[in-house]
């Protein structure tokens, strides 16, 4: 019970951070208030909704409208004070810790309902990403998630080992903790020392279509 | 059940207005004529689809093919004659029209399956113009969307003032036509003056992540 | 039981060439590892994924991880050969094949859920080219299903004559193979002699809304 309840404070506090992190790039774009609210819900909450309809279950944020009371707050904290919030160093950690809780909890959603290891391990990144990626679509800008991929990495091992755990030990809570806390190690370093994986051969045409 | 036919019947003229929106703005991007009809399935049927994917009730042209069938005769209409439509200055106000049923459709939606007053107005918002923001992103324009919110806020009252409505008055009849006017005068007032909200400080760099 | 097996077996080669013509966009955009694979998945398994969504049935490969499994192969393919899959002019039939399978089994499974020829055929067309279309919003390129609509002429009358077949014949293999192989021969012509639709009368001014 207790654990449950530091979860869903991490939860709000990462909905809160992704949607601060889309206010201020609708900010950016000199959006107008309904623009940047809007744009705010993308990442905060578009990763589980699109996790939730491929699942096939209710819309979290139907049975708990405090996610989408947290969202506008935090569109509306970025309307106003974008100077205040894009200072803060902090953030970009706090939306580590939102990132690495996500894909936690999407993973642990498709382990609940009986998937398999590839399906759970997707819907681990769905959750923590896919809402970033339409955030980036509506405002036109060529996807972060495609180019900062220690982001999506982060994401991918840190559902990984959530099943792995999950799997072969079995005891939920440590799972959830195992796999956040690698998602998190994986982000700082990526952080840290601002890695990125490979990148193709260059080459100029490789059309297949014609 | 007379009062359902003239609802029934501004739907299916809104979904035209709005499939002719969408027709008009793929011809001025020179798509062919299934592009042109794509395009106009966006704004016409687009926005009540997202809600009921997300509401998780069967989606509404499933059932009722009419809704296609004028959709696709619109994209026709506009794909042929897109000077006739476009100097019809009533069409702005047949799409001001549409805009406030499709609100207030939308809300009594989620009302009726028994959601609170956030779910409400956010389907009512979504069922008036989540499907024009889609047809700007893949026309690959600004949306329109972000930067005119008078619009959006035109649905957002009008979907409050009828959960207002039929939350302390009770009468669904009542609540449709009172919501559906006040959106369709915020909109006229929009219309007629050009007002807009307002927009966040000026400012140039606010990036969250680094 | 034989029929099937084929119909499987080609549909899994339609995912791979699908994944891999994904794969070398996202590779002539010089996106990571990681981008690489995301974007393969869109024309590969995001049209079917869509039908499955409106459908309201469970999304395909949610019980079927071989089509993720076959995704991401063809994506990693795509990634560290590119050169060596653009060189193959075999690819762009394979292409066409995939579209083929990929319509009649998008009509065919709206046809089994009882609904009649609009829904069929749109839901051909979706699950043949939706996917294409949002690989191309991601990737921030003039969708090329709106330019170059044989392909989706090709799914259309692919479709048609899927649901004119079992409707009125009433024999699904044989409605199957006529449907693919309608859609296989317009697509094939359009690219032999690089036909196209009739695009609108040239206009530089249509706009609706101000």
């Amino acid at each position: 019970m207790h654990s449950e309840t530091i979860i869903f404070s991490v939860d709000l506090l990462g909905v809160f951070v992704f949607a601060l992190s889309g206010g201020l790039a609708a900010v950016r774009l000199r959006l107008d208030m309904f623009g940047v609210i809007v744009i705010s819900f993308m990442p905060a909450i578009g990763g589980g909704t699109l996790r939730d309809l491929l699942l096939d279950v209710p819309v979290f944020w139907l049975k708990c409208e405090i996610y989408l009371f947290v969202s506008i707050t935090a569109g509306l904290a970025a309307f106003f004070a974008p100077h205040f919030w894009s200072r803060m160093r902090a953030l970009v950690w706090i939306d580590a810790v939102g990132l690495s809780l996500f894909c936690v909890i999407g993973a642990s959603k498709a382990h609940d309902l009986g998937f398999g290891p590839i399906v759970v391990v997707a819907m681990g990144v769905i959750t923590a990403t896919a809402g970033g990626l339409i955030r980036d679509v509506i405002c036109n800008e060529r996807p972060m998630l495609l180019q900062k991929d220690i982001y999506a990495t982060a994401a991918i091992l840190g559902a990984s080992v959530y099943w792995l755990c999950i799997d072969f030990v079995g005891a939920p809570l440590i799972a959830t903790f195992t796999g956040a806390a690698v998602a998190l190690l994986i982000r700082a370093i990526g952080i840290t020392f601002k890695l990125s994986l490979p990148y193709p051969q260059r080459n100029s045409d490789t059309r297949l279509r014609d």
